[in-house]
């Protein structure tokens, strides 16, 4: 992509209606746009980066059988009102519809899954079963000013998981674990990840969030740094100790809540009446399990604490380009060529091909975007080009077939 | 995929709450699911269809130079007043949000591209631009029974470009009318799709629809067949004849609207104010083109004109996977090695690996579902695999290795 084509604007300054760091960093650097509190756009930047975290969401759920489906926002007053959530739930945004029907836009969809998964599971040869979607959510947030951490409308990946037993559900609920840490690791967030004790409802014990340590974080949680887990604020003083390992050293830190699971037991399928017929014959409250996590939101958090005094710095796996390729020769000959030739080797580049901006500008640009690799075309490196990864110091030349090779 | 393991559920017969042919075959074939009048749910089946169809389109809008991003549903009063259409556009759904605050649900997205580009272009030097997003539109239509044809909640692809002078536009709208073309062609309705003449509101003699000819679509138009174009019914009490050749005798057809393309000019310039600074420095407004296309009501669409008495035929490009393997024999050995086969050789399987199942129920369900290439493993083949092509009734008998060839 040609950079003096690219669709986003840098600003000069950081914006002014934003609180949240990552807001700042991301607004300024042309990835989002806020259209109101709590709504924001995604210019071509920043689609790339929540395409990117979406699909490895989307690998690492189908990788433990999850199959994608997609549910509407648009909901009726009926199934909010076979949960009580039409009343109770506060951030549910209603709507009418044509003759005056009462709608919801979907904040969560339990009320929709559980009366579709009710279609197709009726034995316990159906089960188990996973699906999941990638979908636009609606809560009516009081307050809304944290950019992508909070939004009003944002992207969730939500999976609903359905069980003939407690044992299994508690079995796919640790290999969702496992999926999680993957894709923790994936992200870059797993060494500050952790996975967090909840308060459970009425069907388990506990629920889990997944917590990343961020200092400006809205959340409060207590970490055992013995065990790598924590307890939520509002379970710690029930608990007063790690739930694992008796630890009562627990250390309070701030942080961004990136995923929550959840053993729902029958709480859904009894609202809904929604039964299998198991072995004996006999006709049993189907067990449910649902697992959150927001990319979004994930976004906004990989902005939030992986950046420094001159801008963002992505991981790799979800930079918007794979390098970022910048002319500081008057001649952008020299660089149009070897763009075209790691075009032709399926390397995604952004180049920085302007002519009326100066370096100075282009390499201070390039640090707010924050692209990992970062490659420099200049008259003081002649044929080579000047290497440098996004957060690190030093500086390399490479010849063109090395660039390559670290790129392939 | 396995198909004892898929989360879909067929029905013996059609629903007796949808009215259109396209929507009674997909719920039937368990690719979606009515949540409320004109809102369904895409099952995976469903899914993987609409997901191809996008991406084709994505493919196309990028290669006239679109770029992809991602704009809300949720906007605010303002924009809408801007340009007069919240009082004037009677499907928007109107909402309050936190403080009362007015809010609507995006059924297009002028009065939100236009200020956001408004930020971002601020001179020739930044012309011509074009975005698109493929996201989820709302529209609160009083009659919403057409299933995909006509929904409350649906998909929709829409771009918008951004032009220093007329000629500019027009040269683009030349660019995107043969990239509509190519997406008609990938999606194997070109031969049934004729661009139509409709009316261009202040700022054009004509907008533009592409219509599908089906006999159960709601628009009526009138063909020109020898200019292979038509003109709306809305447009011929004005113009009577074809507006490239003045041919009278325009054949009366009903057809889908699947697409539509329009020059805005600088009716959305105007209303916010957009402008621009030419080569001259003088301000100017910026003119504008919007170009959309709805890939729900494109799989309806699909659904609607590809069938017969057994069921849905796909095009190959959209078939939710290439190829239905089933297995006929008692054991499910044969069948699940070259199942594992073709995995591994990257073709997308279904494979109906059910034991409980009877052959006719199996074989009426996979046309029913209509992927393209149907494998059948039995008894009475032998080592040979039974090889039909969904809508055709020639059957041949292939090895593994024929079979492969053909689907790589």
């Amino acid at each position: 992509m040609l950079q003096s084509q690219l669709f986003y604007k840098t600003l000069k300054e950081f914006p002014k209606d934003e609180e949240a760091v990552s807001a700042k960093l991301l607004v300024r650097a042309g990835y989002i746009d806020k259209l109101m509190a709590g709504v924001y756009q995604f210019l071509p930047l920043g689609l790339r980066v929540l395409q990117k975290i979406e699909q490895i969401i989307r690998e690492e759920m189908n990788a433990v059988g999850g199959q994608e489906i997609l549910m509407p926002a648009l909901q009726p007053k009926e199934i909010w009102e076979r949960t009580g959530r039409w009343e109770t739930l506060d951030i549910l945004f209603k709507l009418k519809g044509a003759g005056e029907k009462d709608l919801a836009l979907g904040p969560t969809h339990e009320e929709t899954v559980t009366p579709l998964a009710q279609k197709i599971i009726f034995s316990y040869k159906d089960l188990p079963k996973a699906v999941y979607q990638i979908q636009t959510k609606f809560r009516n947030e009081p307050r809304a000013k944290s950019g992508l951490l909070r939004g009003r409308e944002f992207r969730m990946k939500d999976m609903y998981s359905f069980h003939a037993n407690q044992k299994d559900l508690d079995q796919y609920y640790e290999k969702v674990e496992k999926a999680y840490e993957k894709i923790w690791e994936r992200l870059g967030l797993d060494k500050i990840t952790v996975k967090t004790y909840a308060s459970g409802g009425t069907f388990s014990k506990y629920s889990h969030e997944y917590q990343t340590l961020c200092v400006t974080g809205e959340d409060t949680i207590f970490v055992c740094e013995k065990c790598r887990v924590a307890v939520n604020k509002e379970l710690i003083n029930e608990l007063k100790a790690c739930p694992e390992c008796g630890n009562k050293n627990l250390v309070e830190k701030k942080a961004i809540e990136v995923g929550n699971i959840f053993k729902l037991g029958t709480k859904f399928s009894n609202a809904f009446n929604f039964k299998f017929v198991d072995e004996k014959n006999q006709e049993q409250l189907v067990i449910m399990g649902c697992f959150g996590l927001g990319p979004s939101r994930v976004m906004g958090t990989l902005a939030e604490v992986f950046n420094d005094e001159k801008g963002i710095i992505w991981p790799e796996s979800v930079s918007p380009f794979q390098a970022h390729l910048i002319n500081l020769k008057k001649d952008t000959k020299d660089a149009q060529n070897f763009y075209n030739q790691l075009m032709k080797e399926g390397i995604d580049v952004l180049f920085d091909d302007r002519e009326d901006i100066s370096a100075g500008q282009k390499l201070s640009e390039a640090d707010l975007i924050g692209i990992t690799h970062r490659l420099v075309i200049s008259e003081k490196t002649g044929d080579k080009i000047e290497y440098k990864k996004r957060g690190e110091k030093e500086v390399k030349l490479m010849n063109e077939k090395e660039v390559i090779k670290l790129l392939k």
